[in-house]
């Protein structure tokens, strides 16, 4: 999507140097645009590990490219093969939890094996490593493809009124490589001339749709209002919420979605108001093995400090400042689970499907 | 309630000086504790419009604080009466939309009317000031009274575990003259021995359950601990919440309550999750004028800088942060309406009663 006018992926080669790949250091955003040099596994590892990228796709892409760069060092150095496995191993402990990290490191080992010196297990290296993030900015792409139909059909009521859409955290396209997955129909919408408005939660603690979701936005041109994660409830009561789009990080085959704390508040909401709810993902995003998201997804907890603390931008410097008693306690959880009942929908690249075991298996039989 | 240990309310007069009104200024909390000394009704309407107070029964008594003090310095000029009137509109022109301030001002513009002179107008205004500030504690005592018995029932199927109690915003004796609405069922419970536990939304974006609500629990030693507002839900999905207990700004005359931004999320989940919701307001919070909440009740917007900063402390001293890019729009709805259905019971002065007009006017048979 749009970076200062011009078309920017979350990821990619130095156009001048292939030994060294760039990233968006996120941690900066919505006030500074800054871009980081990566070329040794270690800065990788650092990267992913102290969320300078973060969201499934991206991770899983900057993992790949990271053992691109494994690939590139090893070639310099006796033990090439160990190296490249130590590599693997460190990458997967940066965010253990994260399922697209292991996998593409594991894909990045399988592709390898067969590479009959240094040179050519550094060329399939890239050439995997950028597979693995087009097919990751192909499959939001898709997702945008099949969700804009939605959209379009509620413009098609509207007189020429935008579309007035809610999503919560971000799921946008800084959290894969390109397009990303709840904002991917409405990318796909205002590109084609739809009109769209977009509620954008704040999304406490972490802020990441006033400081990711409401900057992609902004930067792409799409009309958009920050709300406290409080406000979506009172919007919808009043008939100025047409749907809701978010992510998930983790959704069974049932249908039950993993998303950011507060997720299900706005699916409790959408329901008693009639505003249909939709959760966009790439099929990596499936949990085939679970049933039960209340009962089985795990839910991390994480440190209180973000919920006393609030950081942003004031007199040119960035301040982390306590917002609650120093003694008083917090508890962060980061999750919570929208039970399918809530969910009209599911947006996926290969097409739109209820929330039902049946209905999420027609699209991906293979999973029967 | 206390604090640091000292029984304390939240308007006084000077224990030397009865020429002086002493308030808390509560923009400095949670990290600081400001005596302010108010001697002019000039001093107290800065004190009320610029927000060193708030909540609508501490702005009632600091309204008829104030009138005692335009009454003392009406007694050193000539024109005594007229000042006094003037000092009364004044004053209501502070907070236009607080219903108990123009209520205070008229009460004593009434109590005085029949004074002889300036030492008995000042005579009885200052009685009549202690009255409303007697009446509203004593009214939120006996809230906690009836409320107490809801909590002491969960309580016994407990087994000495705390009953755990979800609160939004600040309806807690900073907003009143002593023990608050929400609150004084939770203080006159842990007063008695009940063990409670309170989970206190911080309630963006002014943050007055971070800042007040967790503060005053903490002074007077209740258990709590501060969680985003995205957090009830999930708490309530897995059995963390017993009850919920809310204020109101206002209430209908059929049980719709208008409260703080968001507190129509924690009610939808609480009814999804079996989890009881409360209300506790003395009777001067309902609207007998109104039967529909979401239609009739005007919803506040405030300023936009609300959402895109938080402000708190960092380095000792204080800070307002930019949270969201500088050039995104925000909106800032103040309220929301919670439909009667939503809401297990009033806890009100006279006791506890379903959210129908029915129950409420077996209440207030005076209002039919």
């Amino acid at each position: 999507m749009n970076v200062h006018g011009k078309p920017t992926r979350t990821i990619w080669l130095h156009p001048q140097n292939p030994a060294v790949v760039q990233i968006i250091d996120q941690r900066a955003l919505p006030h500074a645009w800054v871009i980081e040099d990566l070329s040794t596994v270690e800065q990788v590892s650092t990267a992913i590990r102290d969320m300078h990228v973060r969201g499934a796709g991206l991770i899983g892409a900057t993992a790949g490219f990271g053992m691109y760069l494994a690939a590139m060092e090893a070639a310099a150095i006796d033990n090439a093969s160990d190296f490249f496995h130590e590599a693997g191993n460190r990458l997967k402990a940066t965010r253990p939890t994260a399922v697209n990290l292991a996998w593409a490191v594991d894909r990045q080992l399988n592709a390898v094996a067969a590479a009959s010196g240094p040179e050519e297990m550094a060329a399939i290296a890239l050439s995997t490593a950028q597979s693995i993030a087009d097919e990751d900015a192909d499959a939001c792409r898709r997702i945008g493809e099949h969700g804009v139909s939605l959209i379009e059909k509620i413009s098609r009521s509207r007189g020429g009124a935008p579309v007035q859409i809610l999503t919560h955290c971000n799921a946008g396209w800084l959290a894969f490589v390109d397009y990303g997955s709840a904002t991917a129909p409405i990318y796909a919408a205002h590109d084609r001339g739809i009109p769209v408005h977009v509620w954008v939660d704040e999304t406490r603690p972490r802020g990441q749709g006033s400081k990711l979701t409401a900057w992609e936005l902004g930067q792409h041109g799409v009309p958009h209002t920050i709300i406290a994660d409080n406000t979506g409830g009172h919007l919808m009561q009043h008939g100025m919420v047409d749907m809701v789009i978010v992510g998930t990080d983790r959704t069974t085959r049932t249908g039950d979605v993993a998303n950011k704390i507060g997720t299900y508040l706005k699916a409790l909401a959408a329901r008693d108001n009639g505003v249909p709810f939709y959760v966009a993902l790439p099929s990596s995003s499936f949990d085939w093995t679970m049933r039960d998201g209340l009962k089985e997804i795990p839910i991390e907890e994480r440190g209180s400090e973000e919920v006393k603390y609030a950081d942003g931008l004031a007199g040119g410097r960035h301040h982390e400042v306590l917002v609650a008693p120093a003694d008083s306690r917090a508890a962060n959880y980061g999750f919570d689970v929208t039970p399918s009942r809530l969910v009209s929908g599911l947006i996926t690249e290969r097409g739109i499907c209820h929330a039902t075991e049946q209905a999420i298996l027609a699209l991906y039989p293979e999973k029967k």
